[in-house]
């Protein structure tokens, strides 16, 4: 790897699509966004993403071209051979031979990876894990992920799979998760369970600030509501907090890990947040003192898989490093 | 390290210490076995385990002396310094510089783990676990233990820390923990927890094959009754492999193992707990399939700390190689 060397990442998500193009550093120089408009077939999605791609191709300085490229997605995936199996929240999306189709489309080796993996790559190599040889990094978005690095490198298990951790029950009689069982983790801590949480709040008939329709809350609008001592929002953040201190109590238990690290679209609640999170862990932490452990806040945000993936490429922090797929 | 290498390794519990003379693949040469009789004081059963690890090293062949000595120990160590700093079930050991004092007795290098951990590392080279990357070694005695073998390396984490999974909660109107909190696994999955169960069935007066006093049941006499049919015993193991489902099922997503090996003193009831386990992994497993993960009994028992222990001496399945301390 030359410090001039320039990569394209993508990261897929159900609703948009983003896109850069990365140097060494994990720095995005250039950058892309559009929706990925699930009602259209895939075919006619994977043209959209290849023009953009090509366009930030071509924004590259003159000599430094981008050679590999790197595509974060959520979901099951064969990582080895650059298959997408299947993406929950992409309907039509299944058995896609990713790396196949846009290394052909873009002449270059791809790398294919979960989405959430990459994502704690670019916040470990970059963001707020820097330093750190053993956090997890959890997404807070329309589920719950996680990534780990363990000993400087990203876990990836005997089933090169991703760190399931939505799914981690916390209540049997809590709310269906779309998994088909009820009380999971991304029930009450992910950004759908916590407005699941305040639009059940505000159809109780319970005080809020809230003015907007229900179905319309957001999470950024409950941050801001909290600013304001909104009941509603508070009492939500202290629920998802809560489990989540609890899941990473077990966590930190478990494998001894330094610190966590809180992003995906939900992590601007995380300054409430966080102290539900010190509360769980000052009663449940057994391995270390619970002050020793650190829980930050993403500092890349959107960024962090696109800084993430392209550091993949360069088989940093990898446990087997492996080639991204050439072109056929 | 040569073939011909002896080890010298102890295992220290509540109740009993296990020695032996181990040669260099695990095998044990010759063994004792004494009680720790916690009512004397420390020191006393200091010198008792010197002599008794003395007339072991005496017992090795013509020719080939044992050259250094492993301990295991449940409780709260400092690994690094080789010492005791606590452990909860041996009233009056703490802070006790037992590389200190087992290396200037013995006039060798001694290494100080977990003795889950040594477990884990024996079951993993010699016993059940033969062959596996990514384990987690479970021990069901006075309590639950866990050590994880991950990339072929002991796991120790930040904080050199065991593997505290016992006490991850299941219920939080659960049985009261020694830890202070109700629930945790190991009141329903240890032996004592089990021990509990059968007992608590026994004086509600519910039917049930057993004919001692409810306080002197044993999970041996109950995995000798549920052969009979006992419904209190098949009853008691249903609920422990339920337990232990649960939480192998968030570990395995969490970390995508491919297996679990089920030791210690209740391993005895391996097959009643077994296909709860399954049933649970069947629901819950998300990274694999569920037929893909092995749910193993252990194959050493009480010898897995010893071997394991030994091996540790070599530094094999250490992260970071680290010498053991030498007499000063």
């Amino acid at each position: 790897m030359d410090d001039n060397d320039l990569f394209l990442a993508m990261d897929v998500g159900g609703t948009n699509v983003k896109a850069g193009l990365v140097d060494s550093r994990g720095r995005i120089l250039s950058r892309r966004h559009f929706p990925t408009s699930s009602s259209r077939p895939p075919v006619e999605v994977i043209n959209d993403m290849v023009a953009h791609l090509k366009a930030l191709a071509a924004e590259a300085p003159a000599g430094r071209g981008a050679a590999s490229l790197a595509i974060g997605m959520p979901g099951w995936l064969n990582q080895a051979e650059g298959l997408l199996i299947n993406a929950p929240n992409m309907p039509g999306w299944s058995n896609v031979p990713m790396a196949d189709i846009f290394g052909r489309a873009m002449n270059m080796p791809v790398r294919l990876e979960n989405d959430t993996n990459a994502y704690a790559v670019g916040e470990w190599l970059y963001g707020a894990g820097r330093g750190l040889a053993n956090l997890i990094v959890v997404t807070l978005g329309t589920g719950v992920g996680g990534g780990l690095i363990l000993e400087k490198k990203l876990w990836s298990g005997s089933f090169a799979s991703a760190v399931e951790i939505g799914h981690i029950p916390l209540a049997l009689d809590g709310a269906l998760c779309g998994c088909g069982r009820r009380g999971c983790l991304e029930t009450i801590a992910s950004a759908t369970g916590m407005r699941r949480l305040g639009r059940e709040w505000l159809l109780a008939g319970k005080p809020s600030l809230y003015e907007g329709r229900p179905d319309e809350l957001t999470t950024k609008a409950m941050v801001d509501l909290a600013r304001d001592g909104d009941e509603m929002s508070l009492q939500v953040f202290k629920e998802a907090g809560r489990a989540l201190g609890r899941v990473l109590a077990d966590i930190f238990n478990l494998l001894g890990l330094e610190g966590a690290v809180i992003g995906g679209g939900a992590a601007g609640a995380f300054e409430y947040l966080e102290p539900d999170i010190r509360e769980i862990l000052a009663e449940r932490l057994i391995v270390a003192e619970p002050e020793g452990v650190k829980i930050l806040r993403s500092q890349l945000g959107e960024d962090a898989p696109l800084a993430g993936g392209a550091a993949l490429l360069t088989g940093r922090g990898l446990q087997r490093p492996r080639a991204p797929l050439s072109p056929k």
